[in-house]
């Protein structure tokens, strides 16, 4: 999907959400569980309640995955299933050398070969350019990168502090460390050098994003690294993030936000009734979106 | 397997060889593509002719996963072929907020789940501490952490130095940025800051690193900041790396090293003789592997 498509989407639905499918055989209503293939029928009535209101889906890879060969069959169901106009998102955090990233691209890219074409991935960084650049040679397919995620352990890494002017000397036998001068405001976080050193690899018609909405005023700085590329915004809702702080830092005059929800929508009941409450989430969410594209003059 | 079983293994065996199974359709010899589970044949075949001289094997999941279904089928065939002996390595590079990472630690350690239940798994790091203990819940499965990658990409992050002084004023709304001083001898690379930290989260017995073979200079270093974990090796061979060296700087007393060889072995030849030349390829290898145990002093 190209980005117009995808902008041109959010415009006619007045919406930039995005449902994350991810089915847990042990929070699916009881009634569900007794179809031969549950995670796919549940999948299905989610996917049709909320279709009105949603832009995206982003099956999390990791539910499927943990019940082996049948979770494959039951992801490539349902991605079959999604509307075409829907942007789809495998949520697979994968990266690897050149050659074996090439293959996860065929995975989620190549339905001649894995029986998938999602339109984007998300990726880790840590592996650098080669590990990134081959799910980029599938045209009109994106990468969404991880930046800042929404987690407690994104402190661990994303937020150390480097500069790009200190280096060391590792002829240094003894292993000691030796700098330049440190100029100020020249500090930067990995995850923004992430969002840095990733520009030059493909622009904001192929290259989202992660950022935790946990983060929002992070949402700001990010801005400035990166004012044209959508953000896929984990974290609004279960995980505490706030909608309104998301829009007021993150969102560009092309919206460049896809908010997603999963647990918040996909158990809001978990009766017989679970894709009417799932439903009214989902409008719920859309609703408070439209007041923000209004607000924001994204809405013609 | 426990860290003492696989000691043993390597001194009884004489090698710290891993075979890399990254069966790929377009190089598996003819005659055995005819077969119904091609992949699977192959690997079994592999797995008989190199299983005198090798202690570990890693299916890349990548080469599984681009098949869809039927691949994840094929790997859970070879994984049970593969002798109980010999410590097994889910090379997944998996990592995610921490009830995702609980469901990618299902899928490889939880037969009753997924079907598998491999010894280890490799893991990304660049979303933190919970986004690698979940792996850890499980009773004598590893977490394989990338730390220096064999590829040129792992200069783009992995290699940016920071300091841990170096702190931020965020309240700053003009984005500037301020610095405490910097003192020499501090500065680090990203990947020995994940060395360091991540020994807070798992001992020597539970956690080993990846360091690619080029980087092999760099492994005395390594040495300093872990100097009883293993470290998982790739890039010996077709990638360049001197198992020379990987010795001289990176073997400890235990051994410390899984060195993997994938291509150089496993498609060593195209024809009807692939397994006696993967034979030989991997027997050149455990007998150089002999002379470094021997020298290292580490065959009682």
């Amino acid at each position: 999907m190209t980005r117009e498509q995808l902008i041109e989407q959010i415009k006619r639905k007045k919406s930039f959400l995005c449902v994350g499918l991810d089915p847990d055989l042990k929070k699916i209503p009881k009634h569900i569980l007794r179809e031969p293939d549950a995670i796919f029928e549940f999948n299905k009535r989610i996917i049709d309640a909320t279709a009105p209101y949603a832009v995206a889906y982003k099956p999390n890879i990791a539910f499927y995955e943990a019940l082996g060969p049948r979770g494959w069959n039951s992801l490539q169901r349902t991605l079959g299933y999604i509307p075409k106009e829907c942007f789809t998102i495998a949520d697979a955090k994968r990266g690897d050398i050149g050659n074996t990233s090439s293959l996860y691209a065929q995975a989620f890219f190549d339905k001649s070969s894995s029986g998938m074409s999602f339109d984007s991935i998300t990726v880790a960084p840590y592996m650098g350019r080669d590990s990134v650049t081959p799910f980029l040679d599938f045209k009109d397919k994106w990468v969404i990168l991880l930046a800042l995620t929404s987690n407690e352990g994104s402190a661990d890494f994303q937020m150390n502090l480097l500069n790009p002017r200190l280096t060391r000397n590792d002829e240094d036998d003894l292993g000691l460390m030796n700098s330049q001068v440190v100029l100020d405001h020249e500090n930067e976080f990995v995850f923004e050098r992430v969002i840095k050193v990733s520009q030059q690899w493909a622009g904001a018609d192929r290259l989202m994003y992660v950022v935790g909405a946990t983060k929002a005023p992070m949402l700001k700085q990010i801005r400035r690294l990166a004012p044209n590329h959508f953000l896929l915004i984990p974290g609004v809702g279960a995980q505490g993030g706030s909608m309104e702080e998301v829009c007021k830092y993150g969102m560009n005059k092309d919206c460049g936000l896809l908010v997603n929800a999963a647990r918040s929508i996909i158990y809001a009941s978990s009766g017989v009734d679970f894709p009417q409450k799932a439903a009214a989430e989902a409008k719920a969410m859309q609703q408070e979106m439209e007041k923000h594209l209004q607000e924001f003059g994204i809405l013609a």
